[in-house]
């Protein structure tokens, strides 16, 4: 793998993530210039890793000549301009989920992406979780058969703040989304329908904003699979992330991480510590993978884990829960094309 | 608990199972009379106990003046008749599930019922499962606090005869009718909306029946709870039965029962064994506890754990999801009733 | 199988269980007279069965002409004299363990058992637990190899009476007798060499009365196998019954038997609810089946799964175990013998 | 923390991990020079990590003016002397285990290590283990009470070659050390006797070097524990590092870890994958705990949690049981002393 030099916008949590995995576990990348509308988070991260060059200015990223990819992790409504400023200097691009969330908006970043012929990865980091690839793989192989069910557990152990809903596009298109790209990815197939059972059972400031806690999705998938996500916005046990794949030969199922492996017995019964508890505990190893697959094909030039199409896709089947939710009927995809 | 006497119409596989619960474990109960079509049956399992009377004929065990219960194991079109006839004759019944298909014809019989004063309780099984009865249990106690997502796997290992879909009224009727009564018991509340994505995927003969074969179901409840049911009438592996319920409080979840504890360690991995195959196996202790708990209730006259209503209640919700089926959109239960 | 009747002598804990299961769940079997000293006991338990013969002279269950088989379930100080009794009376024998706690005493009830040609089977019921004899069936099958090491994990809830010691014979006689048993039947192998480390950690009494508590002991056997115990008379979780066969094709292992299967998942933690707590409930199923397949035995003439030598060997561990605690060295079976 | 400077001394398995540690996961510290006999080997590693100097002296290492620390990572014969010389240049130490197989020898280093006030921890890297750590945290807590029992079971995947056993000391003094240690860490206490039943099971060839395979060992402790430690050359489902401690309050254990949490069930049962295959891959966090450790004692100039101390009382306990073993007696430590 060649060396590849990096430039990366938003020095927020998730900017943190990608800055650290590429200089310490990435020793072909390099990380080139930090660019953060709060210079001082783009200073703070600089300079922890050593890295010369920050800006308060996206543009000089996009524009420094030393840059081969941009990875922005900058607030979603920033995402498209920045992707076709990228694309138009030249430069690859790994863009944060969801692309934007309006598929009017992600064409116009997938039409400059492709007129520049330059490449851009959607970040849905959980496709690297390594057991959730080990179901893929599974599936592929055909370990399990025909695909019939695919059940997807998505449970936050806290709501963010009600506000949130209305800048995020409401809890489909920030929470649910990676289960819709999660169910994709393992039944490698399209959604053709969306049914959507949802509620406020957790913070009625939620339901003032506009927005939902608690869901049972269905989908149906081109391919003759069903797929049920069950979403809450508040486990009081932690996170929880589960999958199960059953099919005509069998079944796969991934449980919860549990990092605490000992077990407690006690005159009161059998304990053992939760799991992980939030994304960056118990995606640390997928956000890692993400970011090397990422600089490995920018670097060989193959083909991207995830591309903008697979962030469009993801995008419409949030829409069409939504849809589905306010309408209270099953939705389907060719409504919303 | 004083002495009571049973006379049990249908000598099939579980007239057998409940005749040897009656005469082998309830040593306060007797089977006095054993009545089916085919009296060679009859004879037979009568012999296997020492039961003096055996007949073709059910009105015999109507009839009889020392039955203090009418045990009805007969084909599901028959029932009607028999809790009418029985009712008629002052006995109290036991039936199996579904009483009928057809909500009109059971309300007949639930009139009957309540007309003759007599005690009705239907062959909800699975409610009597210890594992079960313990979440029902710790949902009571507000273990899990406010329930907002019950979750019911509920697959069998082989498919009936694509004839048999004829004549049970299809799979919501027969297989998924004791997923409908678990929800309703887990949540101690009624369903207000059913969704069902359906259709076949292991067997064309069966959906030359006009019937499915795998379904993903949601059900909102009067409560606020979500329910999702998958089924499937093919799990390679065997029986799945498992619950989850999770609520503002925590999460309680039950996995499916495997006889053998050991695990084998070898270069190929760690292996165990399956669980329990099929209904017969897996439900021993509960067809126990149910049998035991209706004769408790009739010699004590005190209230029964599940009565007519309850039988009514799920084959309504059975209709539903054949609605929401037929016609792909939430059916409400108030269209059905 | 041909109808046999049995004669129970005591009335106990134990002769109670076997009477139970010999009536309800052999149909074959007949339980013809009981008796023991407190002859109210033996009544009590006759009755509740419809056993019609009682007696406090436990020479009428051995005289009794319709008797074919005595199950002995007084205490072990009696053991030997009704053996020979009933072989005398030309009685078929099932034997409590331990036979007794002198090998020269035991020896004579062999030597009247040999000399009368019937047959003796003594009570080493955790042979019959399901999934210990599915172990030794894998190690038949060649599926573990060559066996290594076996580890052999029996806690019991709560110490017996400090009293209890003198008249039991103490910890390795009247508790790891079990385990030594278990280790033979495992490796179908004869102890050759004991290693014991023990000691009081639990309750001065037990000390004081000459006997552990807690013990650690290795066997090495004739098959070069080693097997390492591990005793405990207090496990504040309950009853700990555990056992690993490790050799050159792989490891298999069992666990306690968790009755309850759910489990919990709260802020604090994931909870599971405890083994079963002790003997009468963890060995239900191994009571049972040691009955059955005893009255199988007798009713065939086929070979008893366990014999007197079984029972005299057990005995000669535990005396070497208690003989190598006592000097603080390995001893030789041979020493014993 | 304050900076610091390291020099390591051999590049081979063991040396990479920690020179990787060091270089990549604490910022503070660097490693300044490497020196192999095989310099080849140095300039590889130095080169990979940007390292300026490289040696085939370990005294340029003892002697280079910037050096803080020494990491002795070279063959065990050669630990005793590099200590003297690094202690003797003022240099801290950390020292791979065993410090040597002579106790006599030992001394000699820790004479020098307290002559020159220098600090010396020995890599006793499984203590480290964060399941490890935090049942010694539980038992510190109080969790499981007065502790009785603590069980160890110790497998690895494959045998050295045979010849290893004479350079090594043999499987007590290369293998079973590692679960001596974590024995006296996790009691807290010292042993007092020993005694080992050990054999030749797996490969002929072991024992013609004077050697065994598979062991038994029983330990007694000062503060009453007992403890037993099973080991074995050969799982063939790979490495068993297993740890359960039994008190008066409760017990706490600590299975394997398995990477794959995916759990596959087919018609032929329920299968997971096997546990990390062997030390550099289980116990990857323990050397990185382990390191970070050292350092931070070094700097910050605190107590160090593995001392030359515990390194000496691992090696008696090693040369006790194999006096143990070849003498087929319990050995008391103070006959070692």
């Amino acid at each position: 793998m060649k060396k590849i030099n990096l430039g990366v916008i938003g020095a927020g949590r998730i900017g943190k993530v990608h800055v650290e995995t590429l200089m310490q576990n990435i020793p072909q990348a390099t990380v080139t210039i930090i660019a953060d509308v709060d210079v001082d988070e783009a200073c703070k991260l600089a300079e922890r890793f050593g890295i010369k060059n920050v800006s308060a200015d996206y543009m000089e990223v996009v524009n420094n000549k030393d840059v081969d990819a941009v990875i922005i992790c900058s607030p979603t409504n920033t995402h498209v301009q920045y992707i076709i400023d990228a694309a138009n200097a030249g430069k690859h691009i790994f863009c944060e989920k969801p692309v934007d969330i309006s598929p009017v908006e992600i064409k116009k970043a997938l039409d400059a992406v492709e007129k520049a012929g330059v490449m851009l990865m959607v970040g849905f980091n959980r496709r690297f979780d390594p057991n959730f690839m080990k179901v893929r793989h599974m599936v592929d192989e055909g370990k399990v058969g025909d695909v019939h069910i695919v059940k997807i557990t998505s449970r936050d152990p806290a709501p963010p703040p009600a506000e949130y809903s209305a800048v995020s596009g409401g809890m489909f298109m920030d929470m649910t989304i990676h289960d819709f790209d999660m169910a994709r990815y393992i039944t490698n197939s399209e959604v053709k329908e969306v049914f959507v059972k949802a509620g406020v059972r957790i913070d009625k400031a939620i339901g003032e904003a506009g927005d939902v806690d608690t869901a049972i999705i269905t989908l149906e998938f081109e391919s003759g699979a069903f797929c049920v996500i069950d979403n809450s916005r508040k486990a009081v046990y932690g996170y929880d992330q589960r999958l199960e794949v059953f099919g005509s030969a069998g079944m796969v199922s991934v449980d919860n991480n549990f990092p605490e492996t000992h077990k407690f017995y006690s005159a009161n019964g059998v304990h053992r510590s939760l799991p992980l508890n939030f994304f960056m505990e118990r995606y640390t190893e997928s956000y890692a993978n993400e970011m090397r697959l990422f600089c490995e094909a920018i670097a060989n030039g193959t083909a991207l884990p995830v591309n903008g199409n697979d962030g469009l896709a993801a995008v419409l089947v949030a829409l069409a829960a939504r849809k589905s939710f306010e309408e209270d009927r099953p939705v389907k995809l060719d409504e919303i094309k």
